[in-house]
């Protein structure tokens, strides 16, 4: 199924500018985002899915080409990160429902951020880009919606950083979602989240092309991305699984290192890693959705001090979590923590432990393990 | 108890130089090592301590200044890393025994390494000094110990990659040592270990100032050496530590960031560990001792298949092990592996296992959890 990215641009005008959680305001937006499947005469059918941080909007299908976004958009990802699962007859059945994804504002898929056309310099935004909240990324949807004349998603789903999305989603705009699937996340930035992010920040920073952001004239800060990714990339799989998925090749490209020779096939798979991932994405999108992740509590985003308050007007909603046993990047404590405060707060909440060897990837490996829970939420 | 640092130097004529792991000489060596107590007659009182990966040859008692340090012998070196542990009637009591600790070779507390000048150019060796294997850091202090007229030592201790060297000790040189006390450390790098150490060494050589190493004319790499360290410091103290020992205070040196901005006291506490350590130490120091870690194996160091082997000369000798319960840098399991690979070969092993909240400091932290069975086997 081959599929195209569609376009949506809005606060041309001052008076519809995004206004962002600093108190500042910012446009032009354009957002870049997919459907799939047909919206009803009800328009009651509509799912809104949440990207992960180094995911677009393209869920399924095959997308050979989106525009503005340079050469960044290789076949790594011509193929939808999730379409296993969602689509015709799959367990988000796009024969019933309409299924949209956006790509985050301050992402580099084709909606605005760092790396876009600041039309006011006509040069890129780089690091004059506004830093950006969870609750920016979300308000800069509402326009579409209230474009596509969707006033309530019947469901919102997403994982990992998706996840953490849609539960800012879900407790801000409780009004415009029935059903909320949150995957392998969670709500509040933990100790470690905040220091290995922390590394990653620095690992970009410290590299001598970064130029405080402003890099689009010249070489990208590659080296310090790679090594962010690599950091973050240890967490997403398990070790057995990094062992397991090591070739017995080790390759070491000639300007990776000074003296220090690749001796393992780990280290040659994780330089891989690296490597694969910068050549498709933007180093200044990856700063900022990090740095965002870093800032994540949803109490505190909401405005309240308590979950009881945060969930006050969720009643109506009936929610799905997910939680991978092997996950070391979101531990399943913290959809554990969601859980206890949603059920304390009188949501109806269903919690699902998955029992994977893949680590938190297994939401992207594994949808088998997931389509029954998920089947039987939207079925309702 | 006022100290001074102390050296010894060899390999100045090509038949008495260093043969290291490589194939390659190395020479001249100068070693800088502390001793405490007196050698006795028979020369058989002497124990032999390993210093962990940023420790030095200062032990115990104050040492105000080490020659050939630069301004590197700050306020954190000068009172001994394990001035609570030994001394006069301390755990280990140099009112019986004789205690000597050599920097290590490539250190930079005075011990020939890339920051030592090459007596052939006239500069430092930098980036051109040759990889180093920790068995080569081991060969390096056997010419010290035959000048000293130490045949055997009564034991030998090392903590954390310390401990990984006394290993390398014992299983090599059997004759050398009766009593062998590995603490917090295990006898084969790991995934997790290897993964860490990789990024810390892009880290460093990531860093502009880098210069392959060779960047004693100019500015050091502080930027990478203290993201390396911020990367390490986590796995050293347990997070819930970390939490605790963050301060309310929340600083940002001006030139650490372009735009992201510290806004947690976690981000400020982990900053200044990393900006801390690197007025006290070289970053190619460290860069040299991580990627010996990063390659090191017991068995195939020893040139053995399987650990029978290795500590087949060894029967004659007693481990003590320990192994903290909160260690996530060196995690039990390494020293329960360690344990069995001893106890399979026949060799007399007690385990003790330390438990604490202070993660692997611990053994820094908190002698009196060490000195009873540490009393016990010195004093068989």
């Amino acid at each position: 199924m081959e599929v195209r990215t569609q376009f949506y641009t809005f606060g041309e005008e001052p008076d519809s500018r995004l206004a962002l959680h600093d108190g500042t305001e910012f446009g032009p937006v354009t957002l870049a985002y997919e459907t799939y499947g047909t919206l009803n005469e009800a328009k009651d059918n509509a799912i809104l899915v949440f990207h992960a941080l180094s995911g677009s909007q393209h869920v399924c299908g095959f997308n050979p080409t989106v525009p503005n976004t340079g050469d960044r958009w290789n076949s790594e990802c011509q193929t939808g990160w999730w379409d296993d699962f969602v689509g015709p007859e799959k367990p988000v059945d796009t024969n019933r429902f309409f299924v949209i994804c956006v790509n985050y504002f301050g992402g580099c898929y084709g909606t605005t951020g760092p790396s876009s056309i600041n039309p006011e310099t006509g040069k890129e935004y780089g690091g004059a880009f506004p830093q950006i909240s969870f609750g920016d990324i979300v308000d800069s949807q509402i326009p579409l919606f209230d474009h596509l004349g969707i006033s309530r998603f019947f469901a919102a789903i997403g994982s990992s950083l998706g996840g953490m999305l849609v539960m800012n989603f879900a407790a801000r705009y409780p009004d415009r979602v029935s059903r909320v699937i949150p995957v392998a996340c969670g709500i509040e930035s933990t100790t470690l989240t905040r220091v290995h992010n922390l590394e990653q920040i620095l690992a970009i920073e410290n590299d001598p092309n970064y130029c405080n952001g402003h890099y689009y004239d010249g070489p990208a800060p590659l080296r310090g991305l790679a090594l962010a990714r690599m950091i973050s990339h240890k967490t997403f799989v398990s070790l057995h699984a990094m062992e397991a998925r090591m070739t017995e090749k080790c390759e070491q490209e000639q300007d990776e290192f000074s003296w220090y020779k690749i001796r393992t096939p780990l280290e040659s798979y994780i330089l891989h890693q690296g490597r694969k991932f910068l050549r498709r994405f933007d180093a200044n999108t990856y700063l900022y959705l990090v740095a965002g992740w870093t800032n994540y509590n949803l109490a505190r985003d909401v405005g309240k001090s308590d979950y009881n308050e945060v969930f006050k007007e969720c009643h109506h909603q009936e929610y799905l979590i997910f939680s991978i046993d092997s996950d070391c990047c979101f531990y399943p404590d913290e959809q554990e923590f969601m859980k206890d405060k949603l059920l304390a707060s009188g949501i109806k909440t269903e919690f699902v432990v998955i029992t994977s060897d893949k680590g938190h990837d297994s939401f992207l490996l594994e949808p088998d393990l997931y389509s029954g829970p998920i089947k039987k939420i939207l079925e309702k």
